[in-house]
Formats: C-alpha cells, structure tokens, sequence
C-alpha cells in the first residue's frame, strides 16, 4: 500500500498535530493542535490515518448512561503506523502498519494464557480510565493542560500514544482504510457469532441491531451456514433499500428475515416490546432460535435476545454496551430450562493473537468490509460522524486523518 | 434384590392400597386408601417401595411461592416395580425394576432428539399440572373424587400411575433403597457438575447449597478432579461434625472449604449476604471460582453463584427450584465480562437414555449413595422426613413403604 510519505517523515509532522477534543460531554469535537508527549516504557506513538466511529465512543461521549470523563480524545477505531516506540519495545518497529485495540493482550496474565478470555488483566477494556498506566498520567496536553485517553486508543487524533499490549501488527499490504474496521466493530460481531454464539450449520440465528455489529454478527452466522438470519431493530431503513434514510438493505449481510418491534399496533414503551420480541421470534421458529446475539446496547433488547432462545440448547450472547445503572432481569425459570447466556468483548479474540488472520480474511475476500463503509469525511468534519450515527444513518463512516 | 414377593401377588395388595394425601398446603399428609385407576394408553402403574423426599416436594407442598394444587399426592425420587402396563407399553413389562422421573423422555421430540437438552416437549417437568397428559385426568381417587398428581410420578403412594416415558427400567441388582435416590436429587447434583458446569481437572469449583442435591454436586466437581471445592450454606451443620443438629461433615462429600456468610459481622438481610458471598469468593480464590453450581432455590444464592465466578471463563450453573415471582438481577457488565449463566433440570440427563448407567456408577462402586442416606422412616411416619428437612437436618430420609 502507498501511503504517499515515508515514516521517517513522521516526526516533522508532529509540530502541527491535530487532534479532535471533546471538551464536554455531547458538544461537538473541537480540533486542537494537542502535544502528544512520547511513548514510555512499553509504549508506542502511532500515526493513525484512518479511524472511524463506534457506538461506543458516542456513549461516553453523550456520558448520559456512564461516568463523564473530559476533557477527552475519543476513537478507538483505526489504523496507523508505528512513529516511535518507547523503552522495552522489541515486537514493533517505526513503520509497522498496526491496528490499536481497546482491549490488550500482555501475553503473561491468566487471562492471556487462557484459552477461553481475552480479558487481559493488564489491558483489558477500561472506560473510565483517562490515563496510561505506566505513570498514571496523560500523553496530550494543551498548554501543560492534561487531555485524557479513552480506552487505551484515542484515535480521533494524528498522533496518539497507545501500550504495546494494545498494538496489532497487521499485514502492511492490507488498506488502512478498510482494515481499520477490524480493530473494534466488526471483529467484535463477527466474533461473538463465530467464537461466542458458535452457531453449527443450519441453525437459527436472530441478530438484535443492525449497525456494523450487529450486521459483522450477522455475517458470522452466515459463515458459519445458519439457515435462517431474523435481524431485529427498532430503525425501519435498516432491513429495506429505498425509503428515508436509507442506507443498508440487512440482506446484504445474509439476513433472510426482519423483525421491527415498531411495526405493530401496540404501545411502544420499552418493556412491552421487549417481552413481545421474544415471542414473536418463537412463534417464528417454533418456540425460539437456536443463537442470538445482542449489538444494541439497549437493556430490553438484551433481555429480549436472552429469552427469544430456544429451552434445552439456545445460547444468547451480549455484545452492547450497557449504562452504568442497567440491570439484566430475567425469570430464573428460563435459564433452569436450559437457556445460556453470555457475553463478550471483542468477539472474544485476543488481539495480537488472533487479528492478523482476520486481517487475512479480508485479504483473501472471505470478508468484506466495503459494504460497512457508508460513509466517508475528511478529519476536519469529525462531528459529521457522529451526526450520521445518532441518525441511524450509517453504518461506518471513514475520519481520513490527511484530511 | 431379593424382595420378599413376587410381582405376581401385587395385584391382591392393591385392595388395602395407602397414599399419603396432602389435603392443604403445609399441613401433615394424612395416609388414605386411595383408589389408583389401571393404567392408560402409555401409562405404567408401579408399586413403590421406597421413596425419599426432596426439597422441591417441601416447596409445593407449602405452596408459599408456588402455586397450591391440593389436594395431591406428592413424591418423585423413588423406586419401584412394575405391577401392570397400559396399552402400546412395550418396553416394560410387570416385574421390571424401575425409577420414576419427573421429567420425561419421549424419545421422539426435538429435544429428545437433541444432544443438548432433556427438555423433552411432551414430558418435561410441568409442577402445575395435576392430571395425566392422555386424558387431563387423574388416576388417584377417593370415592370419585379426584386427588391430584405431582410432576406426574406422586410417589408417596403404595401404588402410582406413571407415563411409561417418565419410567427408567434399571438393572434389577441394584438395591431400590439406595439407587431410588437416583431418581432425582443424586443425579440432578452429580450431572449439573458433569454435564453441564463441566469443571476441568485443577479448576475451583463453588457449590451453593449443601443439601443432597449440592453434596452430589460436590462429589461431582471431586469425580471431575478439582483442586478446591468450597461449600457455602446458611447452615454451619453442614460442615462439621460435632454440633448440633450435625447430620453431616460436607468434607466427606469432598468439599475443602466453606463458606457461611452468616459467620460475619454484617447484616443478615439478603441482598448483603449475596453481595458478600461473591466477594469473599472472589478473594479466596484471586477473583473467583472457575466454576459455581447452585443447589438452594434462594434467588440470592443465585446471584451470589453467577457473580462469584472468574470472569474470562467463569461458568454458573443454577439447579435450585426459584419461586413463582422471583427475578433474576444483575449487571449486564457481569455477563460482557465473560461470564457464562447455565440452568438445568436434572442435571442434563436423558432419564431413559442415561439413568442405566449412573446406577451402574453406584454398583461399580464409583458413586457412594450410603453417605447421603441420614435417616430412614416406615411410611405410616413420612411427616417425619418433612421435619428433618425442614430443620436442615437430614440429606436424606428414605421412606419404606412396607412401614
Ligand atoms: N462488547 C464489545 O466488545 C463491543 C464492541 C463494539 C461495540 N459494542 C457495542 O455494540 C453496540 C452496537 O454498536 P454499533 O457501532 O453497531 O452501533 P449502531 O448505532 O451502528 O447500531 C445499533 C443498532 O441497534 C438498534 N437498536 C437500538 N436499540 C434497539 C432495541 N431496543 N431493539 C432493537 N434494535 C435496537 C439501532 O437502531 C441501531 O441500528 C453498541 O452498544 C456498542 O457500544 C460492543
Ligand atoms: N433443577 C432440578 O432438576 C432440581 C432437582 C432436584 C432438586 N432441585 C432443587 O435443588 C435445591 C436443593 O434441593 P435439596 O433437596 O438438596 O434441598 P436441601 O434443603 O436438602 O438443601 C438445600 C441447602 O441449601 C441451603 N441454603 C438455603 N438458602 C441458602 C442461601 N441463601 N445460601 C446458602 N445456602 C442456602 C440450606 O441450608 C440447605 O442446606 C432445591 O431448590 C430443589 O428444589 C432442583
Ligand atoms: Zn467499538
Ligand atoms: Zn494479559
Ligand atoms: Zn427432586
Ligand atoms: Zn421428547
């Protein structure tokens, strides 16, 4: 891939670094010239130049349902290359092509070693913390003013300083501008189907949310040959082509059939169309299917996806990000019918371990990413971005960094 | 087994036929002659010689949190002979040395058909229903008026009508007042560990509820070679010896820690003692166990089991029998953290397909059921057994129905 500049350029670059901030929560990004300190023992400085936005950052960002933490740089989305690496550092180098992860793999911890977690003691997701945790301190500032991080990445930003742990090193023929989806959105969907849900041939599979999650879940399934793929979302220009803000038939990505709570003649409130997903789903399928998996982020909709599984075999994965106060409710009765519920960051993939083969996957066009890509937007127009998500718009929308 | 009769003279012992009826909720049963209708299409009518009670006879019986049916016959962990078959019955016949099941197995459905589940859709445990499936009657009778079944075995009962799909044929070696436990508790415990929590050799084991069905659980986590099986129970009789009320030393059982959260200087409500159970869990055992089964029927107790194993791999298993309005609460963090929450009826096994070879377990001397036997009441003293359990002081009583 030509980048147009090599990395020995990079550090030039540094004297006019931007980077968006949010100063508090819900305003639009303000893009700062932000100094970015170098890495420190364990760390790296990339130079991202292509990130996009996950529904993620938005809930920190609005820091309705979670802990306000700003001023902040969001973005944990994306691809870069390595600009400097700090002490201790062997396994990168200035110009490795790299996807940062929320989510980080020391290779040392129980959790490394298990096969079963990616829950890196070390490194595993963090969202209330601002700070990196060698020193406890930032890497941006303003004017000696502390910026904080978001998990780890702060991606929306040209340079950011993330923990080598964090780092991926990809294949440097991969395009940054598709790849970088595999570093949250669409590795996590896919591998809560493929890792988590475990779908076998043939089965039933209902997806709830049909965003890039929902929708990489839903290509999961049909990789792993589920024979029906039920997609349910409350945003009708999710399942069909051709009406108001459309921007995704779901049947591109293997949905067979869809469900829109809305679309019924009964009182919307949340809990009421909770309990009647669930059964509309079983009497779809004959008392329920066989796999769901959550990507909403919406309480009744993960409660929803529990109990639309089948007794005896069904397993619900939770993928959403709840709010602070949320709480999982359920009758115990439908777990002792032998109903299993989980949940997973990441699709349960270890990062360094397991995202280059991803990364492969697209190259040998098993996996598309095109299709997830709606949008795209210079740097300088960040906030569009979020406008597009909080429209139910797109799907993914590009932040090109040189723009 | 040498008996004392012949299956042939059972017909004559049906004239001077006792059952115990519990005519309210709570109340002492009273023994009745009752009359027991011949056996319908698919239908089995067994005499029983011994019976044992198990907790979930207490809850329906008190009827606090469940629904009253009275009045009924209750009873389900039992064995028996086979004294008549019903038409199109032809894999059992008179004589055959039989267990009851509360829950089913038709052979035929998909669950049954399925490797997963047990959940048979004609014959799964149904609590509410007091009648037989092929009629909606029932067959017990006190001058015509009817007298209602319990999950479709009522086993308090010289005689008893039983769909030939809830009747296990069993080798007629083994000794009934012994392997009877096997119709349910004793398997219900051993296959939530086995088949369902699945702990592997050296992982940590939790098990809540250290009842007959807990203590099976235990001996389960000990087949399946885990390094620490820690007890948690209200009731300190449960693991020592030497106090009042001391029925049994749970290390016996091969727990090798406990746990009373009422041993502390906290407040004793609930919801404290469920926050708090996890906690020291999680501390004893550097973030929590690896694998948790729950055997109590208190929805704390159940809470406590899912929150207090490891995240990354942790799995829970609920067994306990939840009240009618109970809810089952938590933090979706808890599940995303990658935790898994299972349930099962009778510890996932087959009862037809699988019951064979748990009994052949005992006789090959790999499962002890002489330790879980505490107590042993003729049947004109089956009150008795309620007392002992309700005091939380017998594993269990084995009724003979000769008394
Ligand atoms: N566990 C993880 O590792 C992980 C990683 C990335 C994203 N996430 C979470 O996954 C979720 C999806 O992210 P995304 O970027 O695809 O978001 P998105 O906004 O693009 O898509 C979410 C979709 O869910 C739909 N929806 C919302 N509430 C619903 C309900 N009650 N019933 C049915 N549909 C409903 C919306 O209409 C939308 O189409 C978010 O909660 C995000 O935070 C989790
Ligand atoms: N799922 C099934 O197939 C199935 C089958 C049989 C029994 N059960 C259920 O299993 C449970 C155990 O049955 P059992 O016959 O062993 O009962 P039991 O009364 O002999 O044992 C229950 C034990 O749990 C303890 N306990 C109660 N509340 C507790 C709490 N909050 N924390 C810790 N310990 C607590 C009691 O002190 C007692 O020692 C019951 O709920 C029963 O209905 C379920
Ligand atoms: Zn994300
Ligand atoms: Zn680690
Ligand atoms: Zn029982
Ligand atoms: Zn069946």
């Amino acid at each position: 891939m030509d980048l147009g500049f090599s990395w020995q350029s990079l550090r030039v670059e540094l004297e006019r670094m931007a980077t968006a901030v949010a100063w508090e929560a819900a305003k639009p990004l303000v893009i700062e010239e932000v100094e970015v300190a170098p890495p420190q023992k364990n760390e790296v400085r990339l130079k991202i130049l292509f990130t996009s936005l996950c529904h993620t950052d938005v809930y920190f960002w609005e820091a309705k349902g979670q802990t306000p933490v700003f001023p902040r740089i969001f973005g944990h989305e994306a691809g870069g290359i390595v600009e400097s690496v700090g002490e201790g550092v062997t396994d990168l180098q200035p110009g490795d092509h790299v996807l940062p992860v929320f989510t980080g793999e020391c290779k040392e911890c129980r959790h490394c070693k298990s096969e079963e977690s990616n829950m890196c003691d070390l490194l595993r997701i963090n969202t209330d913390r601002g700070v990196m945790i060698n020193d406890g301190q930032t890497r941006f500032s303003i004017n000696g003013k502390p910026i904080y991080h978001f998990v780890g990445t702060s991606t929306f930003s040209e340079y950011t300083v993330v923990h080598v742990g964090c780092v991926v090193k990809i294949n440097p023929a991969a395009p940054l501008d598709k790849v970088c989806l595999l570093s949250c959105g669409i590795s996590t969907g896919l591998g809560a189907t493929l890792n988590v849900a475990k779908p076998t041939k043939g089965q039933s599979v209902a997806i709830f949310g049909l965003g890039a999650v929902g929708l990489a879940a839903a290509e999961g399934a049909r990789l792993a040959g589920a024979s029906r793929i039920i997609g349910v979302d409350l945003n009708p220009s999710r399942f069909n082509e051709g009406r108001a803000f459309v921007v995704v038939s779901a049947k591109k990505f293997g949905c067979t059939e869809f469900v829109n709570p809305k679309d019924h003649d009964k009182p919307v409130q949340e809990r009421l169309i909770y309990a009647f997903n669930a059964q509309v789903i079983a009497e779809m399928t004959d008392g329920g299917v066989d796999r769901s998996v959550e990507c909403t982020g919406s309480i009744q909709a993960m409660i929803s996806a529990f109990e639309c599984v089948h007794d005896g075999w069904g397993v619900a994965v939770l993928v959403g990000v709840p709010n602070k106060d949320d709480a999982f409710k359920t009758h115990p009765m439908n777990l002792l019918n032998e109903r299993t519920l989980k949940g997973t960051f990441f699709g349960n993939y270890k990062p360094r371990t397991d995202l280059p083969a991803v990364v492969e996957k697209y190259m040998n066009k098993e996996l598309e990413l095109e299709k997830f890509i709606t949008h795209s937007v210079p740097f300088s127009e960040i906030n569009k971005a979020f406008e597009y998500m909080l429209q139910g718009e797109s799907l993914r929308c590009i932040i090109r960094m040189d723009g």
